[in-house]
């Protein structure tokens, strides 16, 4: 027997729904009338099926998009079911296609599965009926990653975006942006012909001399490129959250800070205690936004001058969260006012710009107003964890700088609602690629070079609909999904 | 707002497939065009669906039993589905009614359930499609049952029995039966009848004076009742399986016997050890049946003179043990031969009735062949553990002795094979009331009094049925079944 593959159109079947008892279970069988065509002479779904099927002839002679009520049977009864039939091409996969629609428990599903394959099907490997739908052209790849995204989607905005990407709005962006960019390596070529003629340029293009023709199209196509990027950044801010470390000197008030932000947000999910008493964590979520907030107990100790082994570790890990942190809250005590450890450590965020952004507090600012800096710009946000001054203010900019360090100003995340950025690694880093290329074409000079950065991009942006591919991406990709999709 | 009741027919909808990640998941509703015609207004499953619907129109105008692609959607799109149509009588439960396919990710079936609450659905109660399934008379109580059966069945000898409940083999003989007490009935009454015009009965009837006339029918129904009695005996031995206790004196070879079994059975599937070291036990398949095998160490001990506090709490458990078994092994140390412990074990189970069956073994037969014991009848069953002899023979022994002691013979067990006995407590319990009944009508010479024991058996298996049944029998049975059911 040979090892099923991918590109192997046998008649395949799978459990669609989690196996458990249940009041249903959906089993999907697809085959024949796509690709396999030549490939498979031993009967569709259909036919296969109906070997099994109560009433034969009604499901043999059913038409695409019927339910057909009945029994599965070998010698003896296995079930009563409903059918759902499809005829290619207008089903999911494009092949000739039913859904099974059956009692839910596991022995009818293990039982109706092996008579499944006596009847002359196999399992489907992971993904299969959507790999098949792409094959015969009825899902793009953004459409059939989109798939496996709303299945996996945790939260109603992560449905939302996998929704959008589903509907074909990512691979409309990405047809358009690709068309610009063929448009623009057109205009080149005919530019260069020109050239070549020494004919001078229609003036009306407003291109300046030397300069790439078509710039302007370029150019769109390349700030619509970065607005998907900067999608893609928000997209996992928002699916994966950011961890909050609140940091500053002994006494500064972070611990009452950490409370009072708490206590200020209703969603609090969990109350994580940290693995040693040197600090402590807790998921709540600001502007929708999870966030893990963090409170450095561990870095109140900084300013002791005799530090045992326990502090010593308890100091490290503190510090270790710091690094790791996607914004910092630094607490200055308002009371005692900004002293030199305070300056350092805010210099040190502000000089190092792979350091997370820094939020600095003038807490207690109910028992001594904030003083003017003009020097620090924005950087000192006035907050009391004692009276509450402040603290919704500081949750919406802990929002709105997490989001702007994700990337995109918020107006332009705003046209994207009725659009979709890419939804996986593969999109993402495909989308990188084509800017970095366009980025290359809009520097060059020189005409006739431009035009391999620009093939790259178009190459790039093909890849991620699958209008260009290679067998391993496809099987590489669909192998991770889950069975029955 | 009202508590939803069974008794309410609003428009209903439950996720009818298990929670979790997953290819498909299925979300049914109903609503319409059953017993609710008056009772609800504000539209059908059809109809409010229709609301959240892609192709309002479509779906509108969509025959039952057809399938329909589109989209549901608030004002952002919610998920791309199949909706499957079915139109009232003609559906599951006898209402209008859609079943929804849509991607499987928790997220997706969670904002559609709230969609369809905004459109006018409640969630359904557990077990209310079946529900409403038996009160617009689409199915009996045996076969709603049976759907609860199938859902639970373990095995496929379980979902055998359910999917044959469900086919309604159940329903047909409790009507069959039924029936046939009806006639004896109605012939009752015609003698009376006679009797009181002092007319002579037809002597074709065959019926001695005084005797209960259509005697032969009520025996025939007695007959078939006590067989679906002990066919439920039968499917509780295969569905939960017995205990088999080896027992004997020290030194007879239990251990060998317990060991060379387990080899024996390929389809061992747990060593338990004991929670003392007093007795240890062993899961496998005798035939089908399955069979936990305990070989009570502390028994060997029996004979010891000096007993220390932990080996008498030993023996006080090995004592329980066989007192719960379903099946003695007694084995004899066939080198030493019959000793009086031995007399004495032997004949406390013959002498109490409420004990377990006992197969004693001959052990050793490879040294010592077995004695004619006429006495003793088929008692002694000559087995090896050192040679294997006779251990096949034992384990079918084990079986049949197992099935017997279940109710029924074989023969009659066979019988069955298309029919089904009953799957649930309620309807067995129905079931010795009715015989209970029978016998008593039976007993009774008095043709004036017989009426009352049959009127009781025809309404016990009425109420299996569902032909006669409360509100209150209702909501308990159906409140048992899962949600989406």
């Amino acid at each position: 027997m040979k090892t099923p593959s991918y590109g192997s159109y046998d008649p395949i079947a799978a459990l669609a729904t989690p196996s458990g008892e249940s009041a249903l279970a959906l089993l999907r069988l697809s085959g024949g009338g796509g690709k396999d065509l030549n490939d498979n002479k031993s009967g569709t779904a259909i036919t296969l099926l109906s070997k099994l099927f109560s009433k034969p002839e009604k499901l043999l002679n059913a038409p695409g998009n019927s339910s057909v009520h009945g029994w599965i049977k070998e010698k003896e009864l296995i079930d009563e079911v409903i059918v759902s039939v499809y005829r290619a091409p207008k089903s999911y996969t494009g092949e000739d296609a039913v859904d099974i629609s059956c009692h839910g428990g596991t022995a009818v599903v293990k039982k109706i599965m092996a008579a499944l394959k006596q009847a002359g099907f196999r399992e489907a490997l992971p993904g299969e009926f959507t790999f098949r739908a792409f094959m015969n052209g009825k899902l793009d790849l953004t459409r059939c990653e989109s798939v496996m995204e709303l299945v996996q989607a945790k939260s109603d905005k992560a449905r939302g975006q996998a929704v959008r990407r589903l509907s074909g709005a990512l691979e409309a962006e990405i047809t358009a942006i690709k068309n610009l960019l063929i448009q623009t390596l057109a205009e080149a070529e005919i530019y260069l012909d020109y050239s070549e003629d020494e004919v001078s340029l229609p003036e009306a293009s407003g291109e300046k001399e030397g300069l790439l023709p078509g710039r302007s199209r370029a150019e769109e196509a390349l700030s619509r490129l970065r607005r998907l990027a900067d999608s893609w950044r928000r997209e996992r801010l928002y699916a994966e959250g950011a961890l909050v470390v609140l940091a500053g000197r002994p006494n500064a008030g972070k611990s009452s800070l950490f409370n009072y932000l708490l206590k200020e947000d209703r969603s609090i999910v969990t109350n994580i205690p940290g693995t040693t008493r040197d600090w402590i964590e807790a998921a709540l979520s600001l502007e929708g936004i999870p966030v893990r907030l963090a409170d450095t107990a561990g870095l109140r100790e900084t300013a002791s001058v005799a530090l045992g082994e326990v502090e010593r570790i308890g100091i490290e890990k503190s510090r270790e969260l710091v690094e790791t942190a996607d914004l910092v809250l630094y607490v200055i005590d308002g009371e005692t006012g900004i002293t030199k450890d305070d300056i350092d450590f805010i210099q040190a965020g502000r000089t190092d710009l792979r350091k997370a952004p820094r939020i600095v507090l003038w807490n207690k600012a109910d028992l001594s107003p904030k003083p003017e800096l003009p020097r620090e710009g924005k950087a000192l946000f006035p907050v009391s964890a004692k009276t509450g001054e402040g603290i919704g203010g500081l949750c919406r900019l802990i929002a709105e700088t997490l989001e702007e360090a994700a990337g995109g100003n918020p107006a332009e995340a705003g046209d994207l609602k009725d659009s979709a950025g890419p939804g996986t690694e593969r999109q993402k880093e495909l989308i990188d690629a084509a800017i970095d290329s366009v980025e290359e074409a809009l520097e060059l000079a020189e005409l006739d070079i431009i035009a391999p950065p620009l093939r790259d991009a178009v190459n790039c942006l093909g890849e991620i609909t699958g209008e260009f591919t290679t067998a391993d991406l496809l099987e590489t990709m669909f192998s991770k999904f889950c069975v029955g999709k």
